[in-house]
């Protein structure tokens, strides 16, 4: 970490600020300009707290060189991780393919929709059982039922099925979920996270609307410190000022944190978007620039979903896309091979 | 709520679309212009989901012209809500100022800013017990200790606390707390809206770093639904583009939320800007602006503060402040007085 | 359009709105719901100010049903616009790649950077003779010598060229450029738009850095409305939260732009990014979402161009990756004859 | 400046980075840590452009230590710039308020606003000749005799007029206006602020609505390094994910810009926010958070105005509003000479 100082900085103060560097294990080096003098922190500046220091009086600038995620950084451990989930993968030269719909609606449409996901090649079944919604008065998910039948889905399809959970009371629910989900406005919930990451299942952590790629690693790192390793990363769209798109789906994530993490990334373009139009051609452009799979939303009626159905494919426009989709990562993956 | 469809509807979908919107007991007025046909719908909207019908197909844009929020509209409750807390109130004219630490240190630190806080004027006392810190490594706050030399600083000087609230199983040790925080990370953990919504104390909610007003209003709508009316709203800052400062202090959100909603409206420069110089400036203009209250960050020695503490101001500078904002705010109601 | 009047209007205001939008030529629809009046404008609107409307005190809001735009959108030119240039075209189905230095440094330079792109399957030069440089005291471009010196390469490579104008006073200079460019931050130059729709160049715009799709097509619209109907869209990245990247680019603006207008959309991945080991990735994800074509900065020895010069790619790697995009597309291509 | 190089860097890209540099004039001090080596560059580095260098394959990351902008930097000219127009000033503790109608629509309009608002108190006048607007087919201003209007109104009344120039060929026009105006669009037109920086009158530039506080200090030393250094910045809004306002007020602009730089720092509440309600408590924000002045939209009859009208305030609005301006200015000057 180095440190820059506003010139002339007071003495006492400056005094104070290395003596608490040093009390935290850190040795300084320090060098000086012709109008600035830099602090070099040499040693683990991971438990710091860059803002802390930037607000000093005497501080101009505080600049982070080493990343302050240990875990989830691929300098420290550059080989790919995969996630084994039931009997596919997530990561490693797989293309994950979860689709289902947004929300779990009843026996029927659940069992419908796995099993027609599964005939055109997905590889897990997502569906919502509990449902973060902006308004109090919306359709909140049928909660510990709907859990129970993604379970009988599976059973009948074979498809590992991913969820997401909101709190950590409901988490004796997804004892037996194969991933456990968390949303982009709980990414930072640090509870959760923590209790996520004292369990055994693979999580997926969705970055937050307006989170960076840092802080979705941080988020990344309070499951992996907490003992799990198996944390899946999900870009669902960001959010900024372009209003046509519900968010702005950010393609560019892929192969930043593909660079940053030995995670695997996976893409949401249904929700990113909000509009089923733009899906097959964000979920091709996410297959291209290198993701290791997609969650797309498929609702066997659209029209009639009870819950962010309209952004779904239905299973005919899912099997179109998905056999694209498989084609395009067959096509890149032996352009690959050729090399 | 109005729906504009894309020239030339499918007639299957859009009698599909109708019979579906008659079934949630709404009025379908129907409109045809030169290029679109427009429907608009009469009844209560507010569990509709606007994303579900923007997505049909046949469905060019939705427009609500009814806001979804209800117990916090200002239409349907044109008075202020003043909360009364211990001895004091937030709202109804009051200037609140709830100073005091980001986190509680020790029995000594917080005993000492509260009596300096109330000499200077303020109304309540702020302090972290527990906090949401970015990277697991961070300090993570004394935790139910924290709580409990809240109270001892308390009863030392009168002044009601405020703190945050982190998960919903830490509600038991707020129990005995005055006015229970829930951060900007949180402002839409729909759970722990709930669950505060069903218990009695006066709930401060601070909106999220990319939250709309009418996101914020939807998270008070949620903890009011569940039956508690007393909710305090805060402004600290929206992320944008500009990294000057830590994140962007959205002024206008005060007279747009006093527009919208008659709950009170407070605002916390500190965190917004995560620089102390700017701290008075921007109280300064809040109070002028119009809010009903500050959250200011205070310690008695900044440059040991273990969190967050560089952008607090230490008690000189802020009896300094304080000061000032008691005397603008009795000139700017002396000047309404006059009217 | 429509207007959403708020709770019982004021009379007169609402009398005096209702003529003036007659005295504009439209006809008004009223709709009277349990809590609000509508008023359906129908004719048209195209020049009507959403603003002044929405600003009334009467009013609540204001939503456009037509699009603004009327030369730019696909609604009344269904079919795709291709565009000639030299012996190539722009849309259509070919994938158009402009490749070349940020700026023209010297006539070894470009002449060796025309030939190399040239062997890779470039189909335009592109070379920045003006630059728009954040710094006064920044290089800003050979000028009048580098437009020269880019026709020089064009005529030993038969590349046709693509460079940017800042000014209109720039105007005679370009009147032999193939593709003239208006860059991010002349979007809204709008007499400069004027000026470039009263000449017969293709015109090339990029997108603003906090510009929406209709806004874009606002500004293509400026120069078709004065006479010019050949223009180019380039999505170049936006400005938001995320500062890893320089911007982050908008891949859905591909598909968006591409369903609301019938011009070509490219795609410059290097700006967007600043840095090149994302250009590859995201080109190809461009190219797998639909784009028409892309903009490449490629340069013969980056350690030491002179401007931007970090974000290129060398021939080497512009080669590899040239090959690639192409097969992509070609791959592509052939997946849609299939069907 | 600090380069921060990746760990192990290939030695020959290092070595022609450093001869770069030294080529550059500038003096190198390494310093090499656990992971990472440092550069710390000494010596002017105002021309070096931190994009290319950050994106050199070797460089990890690159912090500016000194800020790029000389003239309009308070550490090299501590003094507040104060810049006399006509019998008034802006900065130096006057409160300088520029009202006026958005368009120039006839002789009546601007003369009957002109003695209207120098009757409340206003110290410039401000109306628009020269119209951007984003819609080729809206209003673009009366132009030349927009200007020829002006003048006459300050003959009547002896208000210094502003006025918004779109384009260095308009600049003739402008010779007789007392302030010229640049126009948020137009922030980074690089070639008009130069030929701004060639005449003698006093530049008001609005910030971009994406811009950096930086980016507009570079803008205002386009203008000074040119020779002009008469340059007032004005803060207008910037655009965010929020929509309810059509832009977000920064009013952290102001305290950020006073200590930055020494140039007068003014606040238009009625563009950034579209809504005429909200210009009073933000105007009021403004002042109290110690701007300059303000700009201020006044309109004889908004309901007719033909240009951005609904947000402006009608003289009856403006005079009580501006009465509390001047009370409140008053207000704190006292307090600040009371101490």
């Amino acid at each position: 970490m180095i440190v820059i100082l506003k010139p002339n900085p007071n003495e006492d103060q400056l005094e104070s600020l290395k003596s608490w560097l040093i009390g935290k294990g850190l040795q300084i080096h320090m060098s000086i300009g012709t109008s600035h003098m830099i602090l070099g922190l040499v040693g683990d500046t991971s438990a710091l707290d860059i803002d802390l220091i930037s607000a000093l009086e005497i501080v101009e600038d505080v600049k982070r060189v080493q990343e302050p995620y240990k875990n989830a950084n691929r300098k420290f451990h550059p080989e790919d991780t995969v996630i084994p989930v039931g009997s596919t993968q997530v990561g490693g030269g797989t293309l994950t393919i979860m689709a289902g719909p947004c929300s779990v609606e009843s026996r029927e449409q659940i069992i419908a929709v796995a099993k027609a996901v599964k005939a055109s090649g997905a590889t897990m079944l997502r569906g919502g059982a509990f449902k973060p919604r902006t308004s109090p008065y919306s359709f909140q998910g049928m909660g510990a039922e709907g859990i129970e039948l993604l379970k009988i889905a599976r059973e009948q399809t074979g498809l590992p099925i991913v969820s997401e959970i909101m709190d950590a009371s409901q988490l004796p629910l997804f004892a037996d979920v194969d991933v456990i989900q968390v949303g982009a406005r709980n990414m930072q919930n640090f509870n959760l996270l923590k209790v996520l990451g004292a369990q055994p299942k693979p999580v997926l952590i969705k970055r937050g609307l307006s989170s960076t790629y840092e802080e979705l690693l941080m988020s990344a790192e309070y499951v992996m410190a907490s003992g799990n390793e198996q944390v899946i990363l999900c870009e669902r769209g960001i959010r900024t000022f372009e209003t046509y798109t519900r968010n702005t789906l950010d393609i560019s994530a892929i192969p930043v944190l593909k660079h940053l993490t030995h995670l695997p990334v996976i893409v949401d373009p249904s929700h990113a978007t909000g509009k089923y139009a733009l899906v097959a051609p964000l979920a091709l452009g996410a297959v291209a620039a290198g993701c290791d799979g997609l969650l797309i939303e498929v609702h066997n009626d659209p029209a009639h979903a009870l819950s962010d159905g309209p952004q779904s494919l239905n299973p005919d426009a899912f099997d179109k896309l998905n056999r694209k989709l498989i084609a395009l990562h067959g096509f890149l993956k032996e352009g690959e091979a050729a090399k």
